[in-house]
């Protein structure tokens, strides 16, 4: 079937991933550890998720700052459970101007420290408050074992660093942002989510709690999606951060921090991919459709110009479109790359088809190929593009609640995990030892205590004490 | 005159920048050497710095990718002219994850070394040329002089990476991104701008040409504003980046290189702040227009209602503005607020002007009010924000013409530019020892051989020796 030089999934799932991220041109290795280049195919796609963030960011108050990449070493000291977290991974510079510094600086693994250092001098009264920042930045964290988006030394996010007066504007701020990541992975990327609260062990390193978005990726295991942080008044406590209050009480201000990173990316090709090669969601497709006129010396001018009458109205119409009219490469081979490179539709122009008043239109999902008159181009594009996004999502939704289970057998669970992954809902006791051991053993990890989560009696799956709810857990990258 | 708590200009220039660039709110110190914050006020200038730039690279066909921060440290000393030039300023990172690292990292001071160590993967014959990359990223220079903004440790910025097949077409892209940028500069920012070639004492290390475009702020000192380098083979051959030629023939790549950063902020204040802070042309003003409605709790409602009326169509309109309707602050105090913050434009509703159907317009750049009435609010704003722009770049203009000096007489350049600074047109005779006398002596250097010359015989405003055109020098920031 496969056309491709890709290795199918149910060979060898990694190095599928692999071959799709390097074929595709999203990324590339680079001669740094841990590291990756982020190609143009791949940064398109991270204009387009940034554009699209950014503007709900927006919408809901916040700005954009830029805090310096550099952080005193001491400042990460400041936190006690931030510096725990954080310490085993840090990147530090010691030398500059070629001279040895007299206090190192870490390379950012998040900003929550220089942020707050600055807060400190711009935070007197209540009047100054909510600060609603966010930033779009490169962070590092010294990873041993690094996958391409998923998990690399560099890579590029945003993050929310926002201040309140209140304990309850804060929760607000914070439930409010991983829910606009919810909305931005289900529209945009076609990624349906569980969406809950972390446990201790698996929250932000200095956060009081943690919550999260969780889709299940096509082999079954959790992508950590997108965390949004309640800080409580940790920061501002390691900071010494203090407001008047409005009744003149000197107060400390409450904290959020929130981000999702290029990781997102890696989650895109792990959600919608196939043996061919990327699978791009229309609406985050930097190119939508690709025309590709079948030509030769004689008729070029003409199927060319065809391509642009069709096309004529597509800009004003918001249809991100290419005509490759490249001379140098034969159209099947044409047809091969845009397929590896996902493009949703593709649309074939050839003078045999162009008599009869015709063109082939591909979509890259289902491979299905359909017969349209000239005239109805555009409307059977803009359906399509339609049709895709809400198939890929559909799809995404069918494998993971296929694949969600809700089972009080350990051993059931420990068997299907082994043999094929998924998502368990499970009893719990609320106990470090069980969720340790549930990790030790069998690789799972609690992804989330869902919202609205319903309360039902039960007991621990692993150790049988008593249970009022049940948690999602999951194999996770 | 002065309502503002700054500095005024003719008492303590460089105290009045700095004052500006706080007070307004657009930067603040970083506890890191050398690093600054930049505040939402400053980093809203840089999108839509960014989203213009951005808009016209692609429309010349660029695209944007991200390389590593981090760049091994052997990769700088392969050009041999670019490791003698960045060597001083480099930062390095030594240790990671607990450990010492084998080779240190350098964090990239610009990125020629690691992208072109990318390209040579990427390129093997003419088909794959060429190559049009742009990164938006972040930069460090060890300087040990910083200013905000104008020079910091860490700044952000633009970098174009371009690989050509020949050194014509090479030579074209270097031409047209300083042609770019002089556009960007002159209708964006109405910042005037002299360009041409740097000497070779003044091009970058590692190019075979330079080009800048270079503005002459208030204090008649140049920035240099933006630069664009024909790079010759040499970072191919440094990288051993050769491809096939139609022909069959290896060939070494051809390159360029170019980038703005966010330097330009700084120059954007320079060029047209005043004793009172900030001032934005309108088409960079991430708030171009603000309402500032005069009211008491009884009339509230009605004011700010009036404000949305007179605003409804501004978002369809493209006036990018803000209602200011903020009760813990008094109108004066606002008034002053956004004076200092450089709004092009403040528009003050109030009970008794409203009776009779008028509402008051001020402009930031000249400080001129006007009564229109409640109907022609609109319109007068959008005549306004295009005079203010054009206003603002005919000032600088004049400004710079009336302190450009074509002169053959040293001890008067001298003079002058020790009372005065100044650009000087002067005859050089091409030699070193001439430009570093100028720039011991005098601070004066060459800025730029400007482009079409005119070709006349004279004299080395230094040394007396034959010179056939005159070039541009001047004190610098």
């Amino acid at each position: 079937m496969a056309k491709q030089n890709i290795t199918p999934r149910d060979k060898d799932y990694s190095q599928w991933y692999i071959d799709v991220v390097l074929q595709s041109k999203l990324a590339d290795y680079a001669p740094v550890k841990g590291c990756m280049v982020i190609r143009p195919n791949g940064y398109g796609l991270w204009e387009n998720i940034q554009k699209t963030l950014d503007e709900m960011f927006k919408e809901t108050g916040h700005v954009n700052a830029y805090f310096p990449l550099l952080i005193p070493e001491s400042f990460i000291h400041k936190e006690a459970e931030h510096v725990e977290g954080f310490s085993p991974e840090l990147a530090v510079m010691t030398h500059a101007g070629g001279k040895k510094l007299e206090e190192p600086y870490v390379l950012r693994p998040t900003s929550e420290t220089i942020i707050w250092s600055m807060y400190k001098k711009w935070i007197q009264s209540w009047r100054d408050l909510p600060i609603l920042y966010n930033q779009w930045a490169n962070v590092f964290r010294w990873e041993m074992r690094t996958r391409l988006f998923t998990r690399t030394t560099e890579f590029l996010w945003q993050e929310g660093h926002t201040a309140h007066a209140t304990q309850e504007e804060a929760q607000e701020e914070t439930l409010k942002m991983v829910n606009i990541y919810k909305e931005f992975a289900e529209e945009f990327m076609a990624m349906p989510c569980y969406i809950g609260q972390k446990t201790d062990k698996e929250k932000f390193a200095g956060a009081v709690s943690t919550y999260c978005i969780e889709p299940m990726m096509q082999n079954k295991i959790a992508l950590q999606a997108g965390t949004s942080h309640n800080l409580g008044q940790n920061f501002a406590k390691a900071f010494d951060v203090t407001y008047q209050s409005k009744e003149g009480k000197l107060e400390y201000v409450w904290a959020t921090s929130w981000g999702v990173s290029t990781r997102l990316i890696g989650g895109l090709v792990h959600q919608h991919s196939d043996d061919n090669g990327l699978v791009i969601p229309p609406k985050l497709a930097p190119i939508q459709a690709v025309l590709v006129p079948i030509f030769k010396k004689d008729n070029k001018e003409e199927i060319i110009g065809k391509c642009k009458e069709i096309t004529e109205n597509w800009k004003n119409a918001g249809i991100r479109f290419k005509i490759d009219d490249r001379d140098n490469y034969k159209p099947g081979w044409k047809f091969n790359e845009w397929e590896l490179q996902g493009i949703p539709v593709r649309i074939e122009i050839g003078p045999r088809d162009l008599a009869e008043n015709q063109v082939v239109i591909a979509r890259r999902d289902t491979s299905e190929k359909v017969k349209v008159s000239v005239e109805s181009v555009t409307e059977t594009v803009q359906n399509l593009l339609v049709d895709i996004q809400s198939s890929l999502f559909d799809k995404a939704k069918k494998l993971r609640d296929e694949n969600t289970f809700t089972t009080d057998d350990y051993n059931w669970m420990v068997k299907k995990n082994d043999e094929d992954n998924g998502f368990f809902n499970i009893h719990w006791c609320g106990s470090r030892a069980c969720e340790d051991k549930l990790q030790n053993d069998n690789k799972i990890t609690i992804r989330c205590i869902p919202f609205d989560n319903p309360q039902e009696k039960g007991k621990c799956i692993v150790c049988g004490f008593e249970s009022n709810e049940r948690v999602l857990a999951a194999k996770s990258f």
